[in-house]
């Protein structure tokens, strides 16, 4: 009886290296196979919700939303079946997504619509990004990553002064406009005041008397200045996150993106070395 | 009769403590309780405007706004009565603001609707808001005051050249367009200027002449290339605002990152400093 | 004969004095209450357009209108009589300006609504700008001008590619919209073009055909990406404007906005020295 | 028989001079009347797509449409005929572009309307822009455009997440407002994603429902703190590129403004040399 264990444990040994692995010919083709898939699978719930379909292309859209989650689920038990603790693999990130991924079209035999839910399945795109030499792209986005991360803080303080200045204003324009311009609450008169603010304009909403008018050229004059403001925060970070590449001898960081050595205490830069790595 | 002062002496310091202080458990416990009464009364005060309530919630709501009311009442009544000087107290900033919070529930006996003057309430939590362990908040929002500060000459200029050219704008585009496109007065022609100038757009008003939307294309890129004074401004104020590290001997602050030495008198700069420490 | 010139120079030099002048407390009297007029001027114009004033306001306000010409005109009249060389005058920016001040409301006896082109008399308050202490304002517009003169050619290069790039794009959208959708003639939708581009977005002009608002989306995020451009260029030059402070002796530029001494050669900077003087 | 070849080749080198060549006085004068006639061709066309023309008007310019339509084919022959090599001149990316300079005319004899592809021609006005002495704003142009190529995988990274955010946000819009506030379908969804997040805001879609125009605030405010990033990559690539002067020993451009020696190799830096000669 050892023996059909083993052969079960061969068996999963190779369809783990195919499915989870990314360094075997197989695992990059499944890699590969996968996003095509998953990118096809957006695209069908993106068509499918197209209001005015012929019903030829729907039918064939929902058999192509099944086939595709089929093969999903087909992928979920393998990677389950394969995996060498299932339990851990299931309440893991990528498991759940996994499981997200097919629910939304099991759930819309029950729930019409549901399959909309199907674009969750976008975030299993992430898992196979790093298999592509997309190394540079990572430090890229790491970089931006960083500079937002630096300036977390005074990105806090300035959305809690514009929520700060959105209730104010919310508040104030409900009261000196009313019911006949749109501005029937608060709550729609903050939702005006973050519409106006961030510039976005649609109209649906709009001021009607002087007074109103006053106060939101105000805003209006004010938003154009507080847009500044993330701007400014993140221009600085980036500027100087660009610039970051450790000393190894005295721990300065400003140097140039190009620099061969410290510029403080002579010692050579490590050019291979990720920029901010420690 | 020295006893009954001593001990209300003895009261008002106790209950001083709870409610001015901020270091005791019994202070702090008051400072969050009031914290969360603040924001609750807020969230009272823009529920209540929905139009659409029904009639149970909307009581509830009432007696909700009622009860914060006259805890505040009490509060402010027990700030008076423990305060060093009750004078002082009900004409600083924050006797104000608490009196102010308390006004508008009272008014709309009179004026129906005056409660929502009560968002007011909102400046109330700036002052416990330093009894968290926010200190690196304040130091970046600092940061961030000072940087508009510091460049609050520049940004007046620019505001003076806005308005002068919406004043300029909205005259054109009156005599331009006239009263069957919307621009019926200056005043409603300079609130397009700046709903267009601040990309805002509502589309309320929009010119319908070849001639107007000629000088409205001109206004929108010419208010494009605006938007980038204050951008740009802000922006050079937080990279030299980034940079601050005070030099000990002689305060000076605007030293380059990578400096070692203070760039006036010459002495070292600790590296070890929080940029922007007094 | 000689005697009459005499009392004649004698009375122009000191009315030339208090008119031209900025030194002498009448003069300085003169100016600050031409200041005035000249604000209350265009507050009048920009009342004078209200379509629903009273009679009796609208009776108030052309009477005032009339008194502020009158005595515009006897100052022009003053000005042209005292002026050294009457004729170079009346040829000078000012001169114009000052004659342009009056004309419209005389203008307003033959074209009705001509009075409305009386807020160019907002030239005249730069005329009396520099008597106030507003030496550092001007220093601060000085340094913004040179940042924004310094990017002259960038700006140029840029509008040049947004010009190219409305035309294209208008082309475009009325060979794919048509009338139906408003995109009646090429010129209407370029002015589409540069509403969407500048993120004004009115909406009286809005893409409703699949193929239409693809490209619409292309533009718009392409404008996001293209308002980065003027903003970065500005940004570049303001924080190089703000550091420009040149050696004597070495012509160094680049010096921190409160470095004493020249980094390359050491010759001390002169603080007093205004920036970017050569 | 060897003299026509030879009577041939003169004629087509005069003519090649002049068409192809920039430094003669004929070649000039043909440069700046190609670019004159580009330009007007391209009136002609913005001109021709207005619909309420006066016929006459219309004639004219369908005149001035075939003058300059033959002018240009004309010149294409001759360009053909003088060309060294006419089919490398054929397949040049100039010579398809010449092609596409004539074909829209031709073309609206079978397609009512195709003449408005004759914006193409604005291409051409590229071939002659460097006889002008306009070197300066082609370095300008090439420093913005060095720095928009520096950054471009930053801008790749950033334009992948704002399209993720714009599938995301338009699946989810569509499930929640519905067809009813005219989010008809998952891609109208996102077209209003793109049109909300640029803060284009036209207004011809807007949520209704609460829940939808909370997503919508939340979206609004991400779309202003993501405006912040590109503004942010593209300031610190422009400041970065003007500071480049590149070392004439080993090529390293990315010297500080006032370094007087290569960091890399310690060759000197000509001060005079312009920023980002060769």
């Amino acid at each position: 009886m050892t023996a059909v264990p083993a052969h079960r444990a061969a068996w999963r040994d190779r369809w783990q290296t195919i499915i989870f692995g990314h360094d075997t010919p197989a695992g990059r083709r499944f890699d590969v196979l996968l996003i095509i898939v998953v990118l096809c699978s957006i695209v069908v719930v993106v068509l499918e919700s197209l209001p005015d379909l012929p019903p030829g292309q729907r039918r064939g859209l929902m058999a192509a939303e099944w086939i595709i989650t089929i093969l999903f689920t087909v992928e979920y038990g393998m990677r389950l079946a394969t995996a060498r603790t299932p339990a851990r693999y299931a309440t893991s990130f990528f498991g759940i997504v996994d499981l997200l991924a097919i629910l939304p079209t099991y759930l819309s035999l029950f729930f019409p619509g549901a399959q909309a839910l199907g674009v969750v399945r976008g975030i299993r795109v992430l898992r196979v990004f790093r298999i592509f030499k997309l190394g540079e792209y990572i430090v890229e986005s790491e970089t931006l990553g960083r500079a937002l991360y630096a300036s977390r803080r005074k990105i806090l303080v300035f959305l809690s002064a514009v929520v700060a200045l959105v209730v104010v204003v919310g508040a104030a324009m409900y009261l000196i406009e009313g019911a006949e311009s749109g501005f029937t609450s608060i709550p729609i008169s903050m939702y005006w005041a973050v519409v106006t603010l961030t510039t976005v304009g649609y109209g649906d909403i709009a001021p009607q008397t002087p007074a109103g008018r006053m106060l939101a050229s105000l805003v209006m004059i004010l938003g154009y200045g507080i847009i500044a403001v993330p701007t400014g925060i993140v221009s600085a970070e980036i500027a100087r996150a660009g610039r970051a590449a450790a000393c190894r001898n005295c721990g300065v960081q400003q140097h140039d993106a190009d620099a061969r050595y410290c510029k403080r205490c002579g010692e050579p830069l490590s050019a291979s070395a990720p920029p901010g790595s420690p």
